[in-house]
């Protein structure tokens, strides 16, 4: 089972020969993993695809490897963002980690009227996408743009990238066929928070030309549970999941 | 926000005038929600939609209501099945809970080769079906059928139900196309342990004509994100997420 290989992520630049410092995973390496000099990992930096390390310290404190051969290259998921308005911290940490599983290239955490804002620090969200990558074997690490209010980011919102408005208001079930018809490949999600957008919140995504309303079905979901719905919806409408 | 609104599940038959016992919920309702005699409270019960009940008795111990109105007609889901290798306890709490929003009939836990099989509890996760059914707005809760061995479960698979077998060899991607042209109506998704299913388990599923494999991307997804995925496609090719 080649998944339960150890994988890490690194700051390096890996290449043939490379020396890499892994001092950050020292603890993890060598006193969880109990690795020795001569083992073997897998490294990852998010640019240079997945490669095999052998370590050549590996002490409490100093831990270096010697970059070896590529095992994957680079992939780079589709263009899509995921906006979310954070909730409570582990649903939080969650919805990071699922939006790097199912392949976003950029998160981004709305503060809405109605967000419960509980503090969100954006140094521990993007360990969390960095461990989901790491377990999942994959080799991109989204990027984690600061918090921001929704109509701030709705204020510079790019004329060419289309909004996949997640309205629960919304009559319009063919969700795959607006994704389809719209096309394009610069797209967002927006997942709104538990207590659904304020009224003029809504009247205003409604108004964007980018934006495409979709309904998730009969019930109701949790952030959650919709944002990895919707990404999976977009992915095998317009992502990397079609046939 | 009418999402906001205190619901409680019950075991009681529903309808206008019935007296409610309500001593299991107790504890939230006069402590927790600290309502008193009149409040008003929205019950299901699984089988006879959503009521407003208004409380005649909210002692510490003992708590009655009377049934007044129904606001939500009943609603079943479609006939689908989630079938899943326990995980840890977390992510099995997770996936019964994801299970419920996104509109499984049963959810039947499945001991695989590879399964990290801690204990499972099906009280507890049928606590967790309820409660997800609570918040959720939902008037539905699935039934959970015993954990048992996948081996035991596919001796005894009905002739008629199809098997979306979410499988990573899969070459297939049409995942979409692969479910609407198998169409039928009874259904149910397997989701492997985090080990992946053991060869000669994988040739057994391939081998059956009920079953259809299915790719979920590119990337490796844990259990519970493969879940919402599997459920959302599903869904939307075949559920009650269709236009």
């Amino acid at each position: 089972m080649n998944r339960a290989k150890i994988r890490v992520f690194v700051e390096d630049d890996l290449g043939a020969g490379e020396t890499l410092n892994l001092a950050g995973h020292a603890h993890y390496l060598t006193n969880v993993m109990r690795l020795q000099v001569d083992a073997e990992i897998a490294v990852f930096n998010g640019r240079d695809g997945e490669w095999t390390a052998r370590l050549v310290e590996a002490g409490k404190r100093r831990v270096t490897a010697q970059c070896l051969t590529r095992t994957l290259d680079q992939s780079t998921p589709p263009d899509l963002w995921l906006l979310f308005a954070p909730i409570k911290k582990a649903r939080t940490d969650f919805i990071v980690e699922k939006a790097t599983e199912m392949g976003a290239r950029r998160i981004q955490p709305v503060f809405t009227r109605f967000t419960n804002s509980e503090r969100v620090r954006p140094e521990k969200l993007h360990a969390h996408c960095i461990e989901a990558a790491e377990q999942c074997g994959g080799v991109f690490v989204p990027e984690l743009s600061d918090p921001a209010p929704l109509d701030k980011v709705l204020d510079y919102w790019p004329q060419d990238r289309k909004l996949m408005f997640c309205d629960e208001m919304s009559a319009r079930m063919d969700t795959l066929d607006a994704l389809r018809s719209t096309g394009g490949d610069k797209w967002a999600i927006l997942i709104g928070p538990e207590g659904g957008f304020a009224a003029d919140e809504a009247a205003r995504l409604r108004d964007m030309a980018q934006t495409v309303p979709v309904n998730l079905g009969p019930r109701i979901l949790r952030a959650d549970t919709a944002a990895v719905a919707a990404m999976a919806l977009w992915q095998v409408a317009l992502g990397d999941w079609r046939a």
